[in-house]
């Protein structure tokens, strides 16, 4: 069995697990019947409770489906806490259904793991230890990956059903109002969390900080949570943000995010109004920044800057320069604590951002998003997910739903070290080439055959080499030569679903 | 079949309707599975429909349940734009299902069922012509009176099922990204239509003021709606607010506040930290001053005020004697246009207030609440739905949701005109004596046997006689005398439910 982009599928396991080949990205208009949680009543008095270990025994029984989330990023004190105690109580056979995971939590999940506590994993990625204990076959039943649009719709029509989530908070009153905007450990919007608020049958917050009643804005309300536990800490601020709110001084990232903002400014989505996804990192930064200058020089203002947020969005949006910013995730302190004073930086939660089986989400209306990739094939294909060891060191990300915009650009350099980024076939499908625009390098660009309009658009600018995508991967293969064939046996370690549950590609074992 | 309150229900009706008798206010802590919307996937990019006609074509059918808000009040342009179509339409058999019903909806209301084209309403109350049209048997199924918090309820548990909500809105965006707070016709808070925005299958908005998108805040998100209606004016903002924000001269009304403020002084809950609800109305306005000016000369703050919220209120809030108002509803322009700008004064959702199978609402959080009453009698029963001639002008509110309070305070003169407050018996019990604490009228407190411990409390306070309410009731008799008995048919035209979704009275057609 194959899929719409060429990847053979295991039919036994797509049979079994009832899924199907993905097809196409377009969505159309089907009937989704949403789920509800199960609500223990209750009037709140005795939700703070002094004891995990207590709250856990309560909550947590063999089988469930257990979630967390990542906003805390490698700040995060609440996920070892919870899964020590779950441990302890020799509890077995969860499914893991975190909004992502970091890597702080590596060790303890491989720990659950060959406990037999953590059978089942669902996330948007994973890195590090876990990731290579993943792909090396350490976990019997195959991950599943989703990107943070497919977890909300997941979650909202009832294929992740969260027994219990455990939520850390920087604030919390006694009956569970919280934000992720005060406190010691201030991650700023709680856009994945809400999910699990809204939809976890249980739902506990974890917090070091438990503020007078009532705590507003109340971001997680009252009425979605059954047990606030005190606990010492539950993040370390100083890991929280991702560090990188300088603008890169790498000629090579510089020039590609020159390039990048030519690509926007010679599109015909520059225009007053428009919208704009960029990410974390020093290039997405430097882009932001290129950006600015042509806003400014231009005249025109963005109607809206969408996605993980960083200090140099809110910058804009300071400035003027754009009109609101719609803020799941907060990458850095200061894109964190602006929202708190500013009401035109919008908390959206992840349904809002990207639910595809929704009334409408924020990427949906989306004009330019700026992604990453690990590999870009020259279908346009873009693997964030496998290194070129064939090994998990990534995560979909918002990367499936942002690359619906009307301009989705990959910036990535022709080769990393002596691997190539441009290659014949990406090793993991993440994006289907079908969503994907313009691949910008460092040596030029590539406008995806589909797009003819874009073509003319960018065929005469000044400085902006055109290429045919085979050109640039033959171009990478010149530098770094052709590598061997990865080597994977035949048992199917995760599943890529696309952003509609249908299944993209599957990551195999590597051959040690 | 007798209820706990001593009432009469017909067996055949509460078995046809698979009701259950009232038994007692404690809620305790059932497991409920709630309900959750079916979703027409779209993008949102088509959702701005010219023609209102249009769009009740493609959305209502005969058999349905529609519902609309009542936050403009006797301002609405909205109700009977929808119903004059629906008329037209020849639309049958209709549930009509809003939070309210207000004067300006009476006449569309009672032509549509002459029509056929309702055939059930629940509602929180109605007055006037309506009141009259049902009292003397205009419509062949009962009505379903349901408090504020009991039609959050029973829409989070599926009891009701709106398959098309019709919500007007002071502004959106063409995704249907909305709230109270800018725009001509601004009321607020948009509290009680969160709810029909979160679960109606299908939402309607109705709006004469289109925004940039994405429009923030979004008390109503895209995510929720499916049409966006561009209508001349959605409502009247001269009629929008009740007007009462002067305090009352007269000084009957002025002693009974000057006496609730005195109850609550000298209980045990006037202490830093206290939270109140107030009504609307000069004489829930006066009771505010005097209590701002307890708290003044006592030195304490409360931690919020609650429910309907008036411009006074929203003073002690910018004094700071107030620290937080959880706003589910605003009385006048002043407290409408108060909330945009105070981060403190927090919209909630009528779940979040009142709904009491949840996991704790604001309601279960209150210290003291002032309530009014049409009649109480000796039992502390309290009417506020049918007038001395049994016929129903009035609304539950959250009457029974405020009243479990811990001090649950009824404001009430002893007689308005021939016509006594407290009897021996209420025509229609709508909140349960075991919920209320104290009566105060203009000649003194009577206190619920119940509560020896205001007994202890209030019984030697200067100024603030205490009465046995059997005293109260014969003093209100000597005044006025002995009422004829109300004449009343067999045939029931309205139930009333309990916050909890039993019967607690039912509503007889009166006889010509």
């Amino acid at each position: 069995m194959k899929n719409n982009v060429n990847r053979e599928l295991p039919e036994d396991l797509m049979k079994q697990l009832d899924y199907k080949p993905f097809e196409t990205t377009e969505i159309g208009h089907p009937e989704v019947q949403r789920v509800a949680p199960k609500v223990t009543v209750t009037t709140g008095d005795d939700k703070v409770v002094e004891s995990l270990e207590d709250v856990v025994k309560k909550t947590v029984k063999d089988g469930m489906t257990i979630s967390f989330h990542h906003h805390f990023r490698n700040g995060d004190f609440v996920f070892n806490q919870v899964m020590d105690i779950i441990l302890k109580l020799g509890i077995k056979d969860l499914t893991l259904a975190p909004s992502s995971l970091t890597g702080v939590m590596n060790d303890k999940v491989i720990e659950a793991i060959k406990a037999g506590t953590i059978t089942n994993i669902t996330s948007s990625g994973m890195r590090g230890s876990l990731g290579d204990f993943v792909s090396h076959g350490g976990l019997k039943n195959p991950v599943i990956f989703r990107s943070h649009g497919n977890r909300a719709r997941s979650i909202e029509n009832g294929n992740i059903k969260i027994d219990v989530a455990f939520l850390g908070v920087p604030n919390s009153d006694a009956l569970g109002n919280a934000n992720g905007m005060n406190g010691d450990a201030v991650f700023g919007s709680l856009g994945y969390a809400l999910m699990d608020a809204q939809y976890a049958d249980k739902v506990v917050l974890l917090t070091d900080n438990i503020v007078d009643y009532p705590n507003t804005p109340a971001s997680i309300k009252q009425t979605q949570v059954d047990y606030v536990v005190k606990v010492d800490k539950v993040g370390d601020p100083d890991k929280i943000g991702s560090g990188a709110t300088r603008f890169t001084k790498d000629p090579k990232e510089l020039k590609i995010a020159s390039m990048v903002n030519d690509v926007i400014v010679n599109s015909p989505y520059f225009k007053d109004g428009f919208s704009f996804q960029t990410g974390s990192g020093g290039a997405a930064l430097a882009v932001t920044r290129f950006l600015r200058q042509s806003m400014i020089d231009a005249g025109i203002t963005a109607s809206f800057a969408l996605g993980g947020i960083t200090s140099p969005t809110v910058k804009l949006l300071e400035e003027g320069l754009v009109k609101k910013v719609m803020d799941v995730q907060d990458f850095d302190k200061g894109a964190a604590a602006s929202m708190k004073n500013n009401q035109n930086q919008q908390e959206i939660d992840a349904s809002w951002y990207a639910d595809p089986d929704n009334k409408g989400a924020m990427v949906d209306q989306l004009d330019v998003a700026i992604l990453s990739a690990l590999e870009i094939d020259t279908n346009f294909n873009v693997n964030v997910m496998t290194g070129s060891d064939g090994v998990i060191r990534g995560a979909i990300g918002g990367h499936q739903d942002a690359a619906t915009s009307k301009l989705t650009i990959i910036s990535a350099p022709l080769v990393r070290g002596r691997i190539a980024t441009v290659v014949p076939d990406v090793t993991t499908v993440v994006t289907p080439g079908e969503s994907v625009d313009v691949l910008v390098t460092e040596y030029g660009i590539a406008i995806n055959p589909r797009r003819k309009d874009l073509q003319d658009a960018l065929s005469n600018v000044p400085g902006l080499p055109v290429y045919d995508i085979h050109d640039l991967q033959k171009l990478a293969e010149s530098k770094v030569g052709k590598p061997e064939p990865l080597q994977f046996t035949d048992r199917t370690v995760a599943l890529v679903e696309y952003r509609d549950g249908t299944i993209i590609d599957t990551i195999k074992q590597v051959k040690d």
